[in-house]
């Protein structure tokens, strides 16, 4: 791990692109790893970048274009002929060259395609933009070796050797029948330590894990976990063979899908970046602040309707933003727990116990942050009576925001919609109006007003 | 994907296990995947799972038990003798082997070591358990397949051949000199395609990604997942192989590493799931919930300090919760963007920088939120002045909030200190606090009392 992008070598970099020194670059960059060079260019200007990625060679470009941010590869391919983005995409795997294809303007995509020489290569190409990015299928690349079970071993070997020369990372060998119906699959260690006289059909093992096309990313992903797969077959509905998923994209879809949640749970919609635009900053801030600022409105205007308290029950109204945040805290605990659970496909028992457990939680919680603050303000103040009422009240509003924590992302997850998003500013939000609105209710009542 | 958990089935089972019909469950569960048996045990009761592990077969059950909650396995062990445990060990690779024996009480690890058969395994597996949990050595298996960069391809196979029967996954075959230090590797894929008759020596790849023996997990996950590898060597400080780390004990990390700053982004400590107990939620959550206490019971202070505002300027108190919440929310972001940079090491430029954008954010945010509720307040209340007072504070308090959010995480980062703590309700409660002050002093010096 000897390589790091150090500002010497960004510097470096610089000053040969001005020179177009050539021969120094492709001696400085030629032998690095292109996930390396990836990072270096992210350091570099756009024309800088676009002169690196036109001097390497397209099998190292190739690569380094996979790797880079998303807005960096829009910049440099909009700087690229489309003969020459046909160039890197035949370097690619199919995968990985549809997610470029269909990252292109709509009018450039037939033209790119048009300049891919490999016919086999475009027609897989067509095929993967026809599934939805989010399912197996739009995970998973054509490239696999499959062999016949109708094979002998000699032809087998022989197939496999020709399949495996544009296979990056050979798993499984997928046996086939003459359909093309997945019937099972040869481990490659089973090859090592088989005798090569063999027949197909009698040494395969017919057991294999395959996922269908239209299944989802995260229950592929799901699965590929539980099972601990490094590789997994994708068929169409009637078993055919169709492509192969790899752990290293699933890992992609765990980490984005952790980052999505965070980000929800923080109040940030979109896949923004500490590097991304003020302008896609405030885009993906600003609602999640906006629903905050109205959750806010409601509050005041709810303290309003108490005004007539204010003289004679000033400290009421110090302890709003306590209840409100206790409220807030409580609630997304609460749905941060469902939300993981929901996520990792663990959670086990019904709504109504899930409930009832968080119920009690909320009671234990609630009793001893409600005793505290009794004390507290019994000392603070002295009238035993607003003591009671502000605890009272707390114990009551934690009890709420615990429920309406569990509930809300169970009842999002059932209708389908993602239940991450119940977890940030929405829950805040809404359990900061309840609870003021719960508190204000129970004091008067206590109160006896 | 045809086993599924149903009621049905787990009825099923405890109905033969109550009639101890051994031969109906071997046939119900003999040929499951270890995953989904793992699932089944953890909805049976400890009797119930611990008869089922003693009669199946140790190589199935070891696995099983790999899979299973960690509370539960912890149970199970202790109705196995440690005769009964050493067999499981046995047929586990050795990372995992390692992981349940330092699982187990002190006084009996030594013991069900010493019930272990075969004395390589013994070897390496006390070997992992000196090394931290969360280093690459605490990650590292010893199975690899290994060959002498000295033999020929003929003594390469054969030995190959053995060792491949021990190691689960084939990924790479690693070329060590006579010293055991690691000089490169060889590829299975290249092995299929090139001649039987070539000298190891010749056909090696030098160039082979290693990591430290003490680096340490996150790191390692880090760079698997940059150069996209699906294994990697672990060599000590002068390069001698002691073991590899496979991709699927990465993904393991990756979930871990991100469900723990999500729950600590939402106020829980420990690594909770929602089916633990009662006791052990109060413990990781109760903690956060007391910071919210303090937080609120300050504001409360504060608020009464300025109590002598309250009967001519009462609608300065009805906004506090939402300039809490505004703190709150705004510092809650910006520390979930830098946490989330920190841990994909793709943060750029200086803190200097960092602030700065954060501020020009904040200040873009805070404009318009501070327009918005400038017009309301106006509207509802009356008053341009009280209307100013408020909008202004709320302006100010999100460029502080922002700010502070920013300036956090990277401090803590700075001193070593896991960032992800300053999401959750730290951030959001002295900004609250912070919030209310500026919020009433801001107000004071507009209003000029």
């Amino acid at each position: 791990m000897a390589f790091e992008i150090t500002k010497e070598l960004i510097e470096q970099v610089r000053v040969f692109v001005q020179q177009k020194d050539d021969s120094m670059l492709l001696e400085l960059l030629g032998e690095e790893h292109h996930a390396d060079i990836a990072e270096l260019l992210d350091d570099l200007n756009l024309e800088q970048a676009t002169y690196i990625i036109k001097l390497l060679d397209s099998e190292l470009t190739s690569d380094i274009l996979i790797e880079i941010d998303e807005d960096v590869r829009e910049k440099i391919l909009k700087n690229l002929s489309a003969k020459e983005i046909a160039e890197e995409l035949e370097e690619l795997d199919t995968d990985d060259a549809a997610d470029i294809v269909a990252e292109l303007p709509e009018e450039r995509q037939e033209n790119v395609i048009a300049h891919i020489e490999d016919e086999e290569h475009v027609k897989d190409i067509v095929e993967l933009l026809t599934y939805d990015e989010n399912s197996a299928g739009g995970l998973m690349a054509k490239e696999l070796v499959k062999v016949n079970e109708n094979w002998n071993v000699t032809r087998c070997v022989r197939e496999m050797r020709a399949q495996a020369e544009s296979v990056t990372r050979v798993h499984s060998i997928y046996v086939v029948g003459n359909e093309g119906k997945l019937k099972g699959r040869l481990s490659l260690k089973d090859l090592l330590v088989t005798s090569t006289k063999t027949h197909i059909s009698e040494i395969y093992i017919p057991k294999v894990d395959a996922v269908n096309v239209n299944d989802k990313a995260e229950d592929v992903a799901i699965i590929m976990q539980k099972y601990d797969l490094e590789a997994i077959p994708v068929v169409d509905d009637k078993y055919h063979l169709l492509g192969r998923i790899t752990i290293d994209d699933i890992v992609d879809v765990i980490k984005e899908e952790a980052e999505k949640d965070y980000q929800l749970a923080a109040g940030i919609t979109e896949d923004v970046e500490a590097d991304d635009t003020i302008f896609e900053h405030t885009r993906a801030r600003l609602p999640w602040l906006f629903l905050g600022l109205i959750g806010g409105v409601g509050a005041a205007a709810i303290m309003g309707n108490f005004e007539s308290l204010i003289s004679q029950h000033a400290i009421l109204f110090f302890f709003t933003p306590l209840i409100a945040a206790m409220a807030g805290n409580v609630g997304v605990q609460s749905s941060a727990i469902i939300v993981q659970g929901l996520a990792n496909n663990d959670l086990k028992g019904s709504i109504r116990d899930r409930l009832f457990k968080e119920f009690l939680l909320a009671v234990v919680n609630g009793l001893i942050l409600s005793i505290l603050l009794f004390g507290y303000t019994w000392i603070w103040h002295g009238s035993i009576l607003t003591s009671i009422a502000i605890s009272i009240s707390l114990f009551v509003v934690i009890i709420f925001a615990g429920i309406i924590g569990t509930f809300i992302p169970l009842f999002l997850d059932r209708r389908n919609i993602d239940p991450a998003i119940a977890t940030g500013p929405f829950i805040t939000t809404s359990n900061d109006i309840l609870g003021i609105l719960i508190y204000f209710m129970i004091a008067k009542l206590v109160l006896g007003i």
